[in-house]
């Protein structure tokens, strides 16, 4: 059971984060900062956080817990416009979608006060944003990724796990480095893809029409292209190398399919198909196993 | 009203015509046929069809409505194999997702007596096939594209606009090789992509760990690569033309965004993922609009 809840980013994420809080009895006291007031204003009158803070420093001050929820790329910033308040005593997680950028951010902006940071990854969200869209449920379920690296300290470390755990997640824990290669791959690729497909058929003549005639097939591989852009921009930048890894690796399986249909290689095609449909059809996302 | 319906071919397209006709009160007996027995036996026993035809042929023998319902590559060996039973009385249909193929092959095999062949692709599907997903409601609110040619008969042309607009569908008109050229952009693309995508993930040693750390959007994104591989290949083989042309498209497009990502250009990559981000949040899928 957590006193304050400290909120920096009052959000879908940060805000779904709170709502859980409370709907699970963690918390005591939400106090909330957003960059715009006016998301701060609306959160207090959704019920989200109970106190609006006019800077971050300020809804750090008194709590023993504090969500970063702040695109990747706003990290540092955050980080050292609190870090006067931040001691051992006190939990400080984020939510970011990748690891490698926002440990270095911390490390860099509290130095030996990092310690408290457990850096956090939910396995969640929606393609709308904002504090509207927030939802008590939008982490009941999920997987929560912990990147904790040797200066993190064991009891917060201890008490992100059992947070997590409270609030229906399946907590996993792996290095900074080995998050953000996997995410490449299973996340940040097919979004990009998907931003790629709507980038190219919009710039054709008939983008109207061909947009008329797609099904649900197309519905469900491009949700993630209505995705926030900006949050997107910085997840690509900030794990750039291993994006362009992935996309490497994607390319040449796609070049070997272009060669087998233009060869008309109907064989070698169904084969690479049988495999990725198979691989498709055995994978079922860990978290909805493990939890409910 | 139809008097009797020559399925040919009893898996999750056909068998969910037949039950959507049989629902609607538009046929009186469904004589169907399956190249593997089995099938059709199963066909019979889960109401989807009243009586079992030993041949495409026979299945045809005293209909006034026939669906071919068949892999797209075998069109024309079924064409054949009903030719001498096909007149102009008849009302056959297709539900492949490639046209110009079929139209193609109606032509060859059964010459002057095309006419009464109305090319047909409904926009619905499911990642399963086989007769045992077969339902009646596969077909409602969804859109069916008829690509008729000028040897097309207008009577039967009209019976099919009757038929599936009886089943709550939203028809539209247009040529095979428009038709074929939309599906390119809008499907066969981002099912060769998915597919692309996770034999890409799949090769790579860590392919386990990674797999297991995707969430909803990965699901979404990749759900049409657990199609049926062998429909696909032929989907992908008979469109090949059009599709390697999307996939060219679309690998300018990838490229310029690798390029954006790999120089820093921030401000470039946002500029695409807005323009994406928003064309896709626009996008509604047309007979969802339409119909009910």
């Amino acid at each position: 059971m957590f006193e304050q809840l400290g909120l920096i980013g009052c959000g879908l994420m940060g805000g779904s984060f709170a709502l859980a809080l409370k709907q699970a009895g963690l918390v005591k006291r939400v106090v909330g900062y957003s960059k715009s007031p006016t998301t701060t204003e609306r959160a207090r009158q959704l019920g989200i956080i109970d106190v609006e803070a006019p800077s971050a420093l300020l809804a750090v001050s008194g709590a023993d817990l504090v969500l970063i929820a702040v695109p990747v790329a706003a990290s540092e910033a955050t980080f050292k416009s609190i870090k006067h308040l931040v001691n051992a005593n006190m939990l400080i997680m984020d939510v970011g979608s990748t690891k490698r950028d926002v440990v270095d951010a911390a490390r860099s902006a509290l130095g030996p006060r990092s310690g408290s940071f457990v850096p956090a990854h939910p396995i969640t969200g929606k393609e709308v944003s904002g504090a509207e869209h927030a939802c008590a449920d939008l982490y009941a379920g999920k997987q929560v990724i912990l990147t904790p690296t040797e200066s993190t300290l064991t009891v917060q470390l201890g008490k992100a796990v059992a947070l997590w755990t409270a609030l229906g997640c399946s907590v996993r824990q792996m290095s900074p480095d080995a998050h953000d290669a996997a995410f490449a791959a299973v996340s940040h690729l097919p979004h990009l893809l998907a931003f790629a497909l709507i980038g190219s058929i919009s710039s054709q003549e008939q983008a109207r029409d061909f947009l008329s005639l797609a099904g649900p097939g197309f519905r469900d591989f491009t949700r993630i292209a209505a995705s926030d852009p900006v949050m997107w921009r910085d997840i690509m930048m900030a794990n750039r190398q291993e994006l362009l890894a992935q996309t490497a690796l994607f390319k040449n399986t796609l070049a070997s399919l272009e060669s087998m249909i233009s060869s008309g290689n109907s064989e070698a095609l169904e084969g690479v198909l049988q495999l990725a449909s198979k691989a498709r059809g055995r994978w079922h996302m860990t978290a909805q196993k493990t939890a409910k």
